[in-house]
This record gives C-alpha cells, sequence and structure tokens, in this order.
C-alpha cells in the first residue's frame, strides 16, 4: 500500500490512537521502536478534542501529533452509534450528545468527509452505521440501505473536494449488512462497484459469534477485489488476525493490544499472560525473550507484575509496547509466510500456541 | 559524591520513583534523555508493594528495576506519618495501617534498616519521625528526642549489619525540630556528632512560610559539615532549590516536577506555563526551544495542550519529561555558576525569570 507519507507490505496491523497518540507511547517509540508504519485516529473524538479549528491551524494531524508517516481516520460512526440513548438518526446524518459535556452535535456524510479533510488523514473512511449485535433483519436492511446512500453523499463530498495539505488522501467504503448473508453481498457489490482505492468491512467483532465475524469476513472477502486492500475494521486477538489474514484481509486495527496490556494482559508467542497471576511475582526473567522491543529485554515480568498491581503508567506504557511489538511481529512473519507459501501450515500451527493461556 | 554506582557532581537533584518507577518515564528516558544519576525511592511503598521478599529475590531494586546508576531509599517515615489516624507512635516504633489494604503493620528504626539493606539503594535514610505544621514546641521537642533515640538505634543496626550486594550503602540521618531554633540546632549538632556520610534536613515544606523554609535551611546547613552533602527533603520549586543551593544545599528531591507536570504545569527558564490555559490552544511552536530533551522539541505546546484536557497517558509522559529535564538543566547551571563565582548574581536574576507566570 503506497502513500505520500510512505509504503507499507500487507497484511498491516495499525496501532489506535483515538485522540491523536496512541496511549502510553511516544511518537519516536512508535517510529523507531516499533517501526509502526500508519496510526487509526477517530474524527469523533478529534472533532470533539482538539476540535478542528485547532488541527486546521496545525496543518492536519501528521503535523498536530508529529507523525510523518501515515493516518487512517475512522469516520466516528462506530463511535457515535456507541452513545446509544445519545443519538439520533436521520436519513440526513446522526445527531448525537458529546460523551465529554453533554452538548449537541449533527455528523452527515459530507461534514464527516470535510472533517477528515481538515484532519489530513492519508485514508479517510466513510461514515456508515455501524450496527449492533443482535440486530433483526428488518432493522439490519434499512439500516444499509442508509449507509448506501451516505455513501454515495461521502463518495460525491469526496470527489467534490480537495486534498487541504498538498498530498493525496483516499476514501474508503464500507461494508455493513450485519450477519445477513444477502445483506453483505448486496453491500461488497456495491462497494466494489464504487473502484476506490480500499473497501472495509464494519459492523463485525461486535458481539457476534467467532464463526459469523470469520463466515461473514470469508463471504465479503470473495467480493471485494483482490487487487486493493481489504480494511477489517476492529479486529482482534492475534488469532482473529491470522485466521482473517488467511480469509483475505490486508488491513486491521484494534485496541486489544493497548488497552488490554494497560489491564495486563500479554500476548506472546508462547501464549497468553495474565500479568497479575501470583506466578508471575518472582519471575525475574525478560518479559519476552525473543521479543522484538526494547521493553522486553529492559524489564523482567516481575516488574512489570508489580507495575500493574500498582497502577503505575510505566506499566501500561510497557505493556502496550510489548503487545503492540508482538502484533508488528506476528503480522510481519504472516506476511513473509504468504510470500513463501507456507502460510497455512504455519498458521494452523501458531493458533493453537496463541490461544494458550500461560 | 561518589557510589559504587557512579558519582555525581552537586548540586544534585533526584526525580522521585516511589514504587521502583519514576512515573510515566522509561529507566531508559533518565538513562539517556534525562541524564539522572541517581533516584529516590521509597522503603514505605516498597514494602507494601512489591514486598520485600521480591527484592531479596530480585537481588535488590537496582536490579528489579534495570536502573544500573545511584538510588536513595526515604525510610518510610514521610508516609507513615502521613497517614495520620492510620498510626500510632510508640518508643520502640510505629504501629501503621496500610493505604492499601488496612492491613496491620510495625515499622521501627531497626525494621527500617533491615528494609533498606533489602532494597540496596547506595544512600539509606534514617527512620525520624517528621512533624506536620503547626506543631507546638512540646510536641517538637519530644518528637525530636524519639527521632534521636531511633537515630542512634539506627546506626547501631546499620553498622551492625552489611550490605547484602557486594557494594557499600551510606546512611543518613535527618535533621528535624519543626521551626524552632533551639531543636534545630541540637539535631544538627546531634546529627553532625555521627559524622555520616551525608546528612538531611526533613520535617520542611510541610505547610510552613516560606521564609522559615529558608531560615531553619540556612541556621542547619551552617552547622552541618560542609564537607559532607546536605540533603534538603522534599523540597521543591526552581525558586526553592535556587535558593536553597545558596543556603548550602547539595541534594533535592520533589515530586514536584512530575506531579504537577501531569496536571499542567511546566516550568521554563522564562516562567511557569499552565498549559490547560486557553492561551496555549493555538500554540503551534515547540514546549520548550531552549530544552534539552527531546519532547521539547517533537511536540508543541497545543499538542500538549490537548493531551493534557483529554488525560491522555502520553500528556503525563511529556510533560513529566519536560519538567525534569529543566530542572536538570537549572541544577546543572547552578552548579557551574557556583564554580564559576556567578552564582549569587545569576541567582538572583533568574529566581525573578523563574516565578513569572506566563
Amino acid at each position: 500500500m503506497e502513500t505520500e507519507h510512505g509504503s507499507v507490505m500487507t497484511p498491516v496491523f495499525m496501532p489506535v490512537g483515538t485522540s491523536g497518540t496512541v496511549k502510553g507511547i511516544h511518537q519516536r517509540e512508535l517510529a523507531e521502536d516499533l517501526n509502526a508504519d500508519i496510526l487509526l485516529a477517530n474524527t469523533y473524538h478529534l472533532y470533539l478534542r482538539p476540535g478542528m479549528e485547532v488541527l486546521q491551524e496545525a496543518g492536519g494531524l501528521h503535523k498536530f501529533m508529529n507523525w510523518d508517516k501515515m493516518l487512517l481516520t475512522d469516520s466516528g460512526g462506530y463511535q457515535v452509534f456507541s452513545l446509544a440513548d445519545n443519538r439520533k438518526l436521520t436519513k440526513e446524518g446522526v445527531i448525537f450528545n458529546s460523551h465529554i459535556d453533554g452538548s449537541r452535535h449533527v455528523f452527515s456524510p459530507e461534514t464527516v468527509v470535510d472533517m477528515e479533510r481538515i484532519i489530513g488523514a492519508d485514508i479517510m473512511m466513510a461514515l456508515d452505521e455501524c450496527t449492533p449485535f443482535p440486530c433483526d433483519y428488518r432493522y439490519a436492511k434499512r439500516s444499509l440501505e442508509l449507509t448506501h446512500q451516505w455513501l454515495d453523499r461521502g463518495v460525491k463530498r469526496f470527489n467534490e473536494t480537495e486534498n487541504q495539505y498538498g498530498y493525496e488522501q483516499s476514501y474508503f467504503p464500507i461494508v455493513q449488512g450485519s450477519i445477513y448473508k444477502d445483506l453483505r453481498i448486496r453491500s461488497a457489490e456495491k462497494i466494489s462497484s464504487l473502484e476506490m482505492d480500499g473497501n472495509a468491512i464494519g459492523g463485525l467483532s461486535v458481539g457476534e459469534p467467532i464463526e459469523e465475524l470469520y463466515s461473514m469476513t470469508e463471504l465479503v472477502s470473495s467480493i471485494l477485489p483482490g487487487d486493493k486492500p481489504r480494511y477489517l475494521m476492529g479486529v482482534g486477538t492475534p488469532v482473529n488476525l491470522l485466521e482473517c489474514i488467511a480469509l483475505g484481509i490486508d488491513m486491521f486495527d484494534c485496541v486489544i493490544p493497548t488497552r488490554n496490556g494497560r489491564n495486563g494482559m500479554l500476548f506472546t508467542a508462547g501464549g497468553i499472560i495474565n500479568i497479575k497471576n501470583e506466578k508471575w511475582k518472582n519471575v525475574f526473567s525478560p518479559i519476552d525473550p525473543e521479543g522484538t522491543s526494547f521493553v522486553d529485554h529492559s524489564y523482567s515480568l516481575a516488574y512489570l507484575r508489580h507495575l500493574i498491581l500498582s497502577n503505575e503508567i510505566l506499566g501500561a506504557q510497557i505493556a502496550s509496547i510489548h503487545n503492540l511489538a508482538f502484533y508488528f511481529r506476528l503480522i510481519k512473519e504472516a506476511g513473509e509466510k504468504i510470500r513463501s507459501g507456507e502460510f497455512i501450515t504455519w498458521k494452523t500451527k501458531m493458533v493453537k500456541k496463541l490461544a494458550t493461556r500461560l
């Protein structure tokens, strides 16, 4: 995948930098220690804080946060729809109350494009309705029609507007349709027909059984064009990543490595560690002898356990860097195995280890 | 000041790493970006978490936290006495309830030495009673007598025990006496007579008027031997540091740069910034163009303001590193000015600037 802020080999994992920061990690660490190529930021959060005026005056998010590699912005649809009682859907767009101060705001497919132009991410996501799970067929169908109408309006606005900072931006549409095959097929065909630079799958990993996540992903993946990146939004665990790479996914984002890390869950090649567990109390060996990041070798499991149990900021910092480094290592290896023709064999072996509770 | 974990030029500022971590800062940043030579850790906090058993098995705090430069441990006296209603003083020692789970514990001058041997800091502090402010004369006098008795017992235990990890440890006594000149003189003379490697001044910066802080410091400083480090505990702001260096202080520790930093207060050569203030909203220039740390040049004031207002961990990380870098720069310059015979002139000019609200 190539943009004016660099290129990246797929499959790729994007750390979540919701408000213009990956929680607990310096940009220098993201670039130099983790070699992250692309981060995700969030239009909804950035709209509320620091606000579009500040971002425009800063010259966009890249400059504001001092990040000169790639950025992708989520449209805010998922966040707004998570507000449940605090938002109202209309044909025009969505009216919602801020989770910070309760103030009233309106997002439309057009204003979201305008905001994403101001934020200036290399990849902009369309505004969609992310349906909850469970979701009855009639609701899912009506919602999909709305999402498709919004998409047409968003694409129109995208085509009518220019980037603001002199580099190209892409606009990715999002397949919806809950867990209904016919809706997913219809949506995937609609999205494919737009011939955008890349295509996303949304509305999964919202509570549905894992089999549904995989079967919908496989179905949609088989329809979306293979020569453009397919992005599965909000997924997932290390096992989810490998399974979905097997189904044709190229791009992922997820808060799991950072959020679960802050709560003391560590992912390793041998399995999952709950660092709060008593068994790590006296384990003074490095966090991950095979780890690629400096934290893996600088700190012991016992020390990290102490920090997490004491609610020390450094615990969150260390666990987040470790988990992201592990995700990057895993996805990089997945790419190598794909290119060497050994992916499926490797994946089958890995998923067993990755899901082990240590 | 020389120890087996390195030497340091005085005056020196010690970042506070209460539980074996300077909040929000990696050890690599402390060593390589901030060039910190010595950190302070806290016996009370380390005793409760991770506990002495873990620290002993780790081979001491240096190894546990992966810090091979100098460490100093506070005795826990200040923390225990801050517990107010949750502790009881006896001649033997102090009985207290943990601030974490309410469990009952006892510290005595002897057990504190034993714990500091296990922690293995290069400099160990004696157990004292840190009197509150205000404190009536009779209480201060009785308290001082107890502190002196405890000190004799602590020195005895120190002399009867050995370091556990093969490098020498020092034991610093602490002058008390509240704001009463005769008590402070008596305490300073007692402490000087012990001829330990260094001497500390405690019981200040606990709410007394700043004039009392300075006059007690000057009085005690004039009695403590000049050829050994004089350590003023828990002080202070940049102005306090320069004023107290003028009064003969060599060592400082304080949570102000990190704690106030986390709350959005930045110290600079031009004065104090409250980053939450609206005026910084659109200031996209670097945090501190004259700053010595990477954060000063990597991030803007507007970005840091956004992070602090959004309660983002990275805001705490950046502000803490900036403030500590500024403290180090200030205290290093103070040392240079002392050696070049320009200190008082420079200090007079600096204190005006440092106290300015920007």
